[in-house]
């Protein structure tokens, strides 16, 4: 995570103080820890007007797959084995049926307007996963992992030759999210988490949700973290099917807390999730944040309403 | 470092309350992050009875490698160049020359006890580097590494050929501890860090210090962090030698904060450098962290005399 990359940070606290935190060293532990408690705090605490951060070099080469499938749960089984493998790839993108077809939509709009022809998606695809792996031997990676997606029923793999076949593969990634907010403008966008040997579960569960309030659900995101987006269409002009998503919404947060997971891997908790807090935190837990929330803002004038929630909605 | 690995702990708060504080996940960004306030903290936030960590798959190979150089200033020097081959080693220690004549003595004690012989230190050495490398593809890293070390004057460099050899390597940098101790039980051990491109300069200043003060100090660590231990040797029952080692102390923090440094990378503040902690973090960032602490332990139950100073010692 880019929060892991963080040194240190130049903030300006809600009395007008500015301090820097964090050092200019690989190291450090004097004092407490408030560059990480500062970072995540959604804008609550302080208000940050530098970041300094760690570099890497970069990885000496990558390769690039996809794999198509006709299964989604062989496709979720796909992930927690390829980390079996010991391998961590730099990325693992998870793609379901409802999203493969928006990017097919997307591709023919492309192809109408631009005569531009982009990855074709075998018909039969109900999921897709895009693989990424980084450094060096990457040989022994690749045939690692092409044994675990033979085992999962792969329909094809396609490992890009050069830059531009991986660009090709990650178009079909780009493709993803403007052709959602296109057929959906108002779309709730989740970012759960689950641990990743819970992601099958998780993906059993989107489909059993979306049935049981007949709901389109759009699921795709960081498998590899076991960070999913889950997009709940709606048409908000629909009174009943807005209170279905409320519902569905609802059930999704409470199953995912069950699965071991979180409510969200990176969009953070804003005035949407606050009144969901309380499934994922204890009690006191939320009170000694709201005690270090007073402690930074006694006067509550950095960004008040969010992360915690004052009204009783659940 | 060990913290970044930490993905959450279960603590007892001053209170009695019992709190799990981050996620089983890789990602999740709910709340503030209590997890890496409360680490580092040095016990006076609450009591850890346990952790969860992340773990990572053992790497596919290492390379342990020794280097002797005539020159400290040369030792010192590879350690930014070689970082700069963006290259990260597993392990990058360095040893100064008053560390090697311990070790030296060390080892003839064994000899002498056990009849074993160790590592033979050639007589010229005036640091030498402990290197290791893991991962794949390590001969490119081993061979841009002996070219940094060539251009800095290398006596010799030793890659060992096994898990033996690799053993033997370390054996030399496990005997300094216990050397150390044996010779000088009152010893004052820090743990400084400064940005690695300082680290030359940094041993030029604790040469001027020993010098200045006519103490002996010995240098040794994770030149890598840059990170280094800095023993200063004293007979305690020598009142004139604990009033320079006093002064040379606060000298060497100040240089190390001028340095753009930090006054510890792992030991912590604790009791003996809390009347340092100014030199480091500004008064308002030591109120915060003040409040912090009366925040969680009202009543300064848990360590409390550790990081904070209450006196005007300097």
């Amino acid at each position: 995570m880019t929060k892991d990359y963080v040194t240190g940070l130049e903030v300006v606290l809600p009395t007008g103080e500015i301090i820097d935190t964090g050092t200019k060293t690989i190291k450090g532990v004097v004092g407490y820890d408030l560059t990480k408690l500062i970072i995540g705090s959604e804008g609550t605490l302080a208000v940050v007007t530098k970041i300094r951060v760690r570099l890497l070099p970069k990885p000496a080469g990558k390769k690039t797959m996809l794999a198509y499938f006709q299964s989604v749960n062989d496709a979720a089984e796909a992930v927690p084995e390829i980390m079996h493998q010991k391998i961590i790839p730099s990325a693992l993108e998870f793609v379901d049926k409802t999203a493969i077809s928006c990017i097919r939509d997307s591709f023919d709009t492309i192809k109408r307007e631009t005569g531009r022809s982009a990855m074709s998606i075998p018909g039969h695809t109900s999921a897709l996963l895009i693989i990424e792996v980084d450094g060096r031997g990457l040989d022994h990676d690749v045939k690692l992992i092409k044994e675990v997606l033979g085992r999962r029923n792969v329909i094809k793999v396609i490992v890009a030759k050069d830059e531009k076949e991986q660009d090709a593969i990650w178009d079909v990634r780009r493709a993803l999210s403007p052709a959602i907010t296109r057929i959906a403008p108002k779309k709730i966008n989740e970012d759960i988490v689950v641990p990743r040997d819970r992601l099958p579960d998780a993906v059993r569960m989107f489909n059993d949700l979306s049935a049981k309030y007949s709901l389109k659900i759009i699921a795709f995101g960081h498998a590899g973290d076991g960070n999913i987006h889950v997009n709940i269409m709606i048409d908000d002009s629909d009174d009943d099917e807005v209170s279905r998503a409320d519902a569905a919404l609802k059930e999704l947060f409470e199953n995912v807390i069950a699965l071991g997971g979180t409510l969200s891997g990176e969009h953070g908790v804003g005035i949407t999730k606050a009144p969901y807090l309380k499934l994922e935190l204890s009690k006191v837990q939320i009170g000694l944040m709201k005690k270090i929330k007073d402690l930074f803002d006694q006067n509550h004038i950095l960004n008040p309403n969010k992360i915690f929630f004052h009204g009783y909605f659940i």
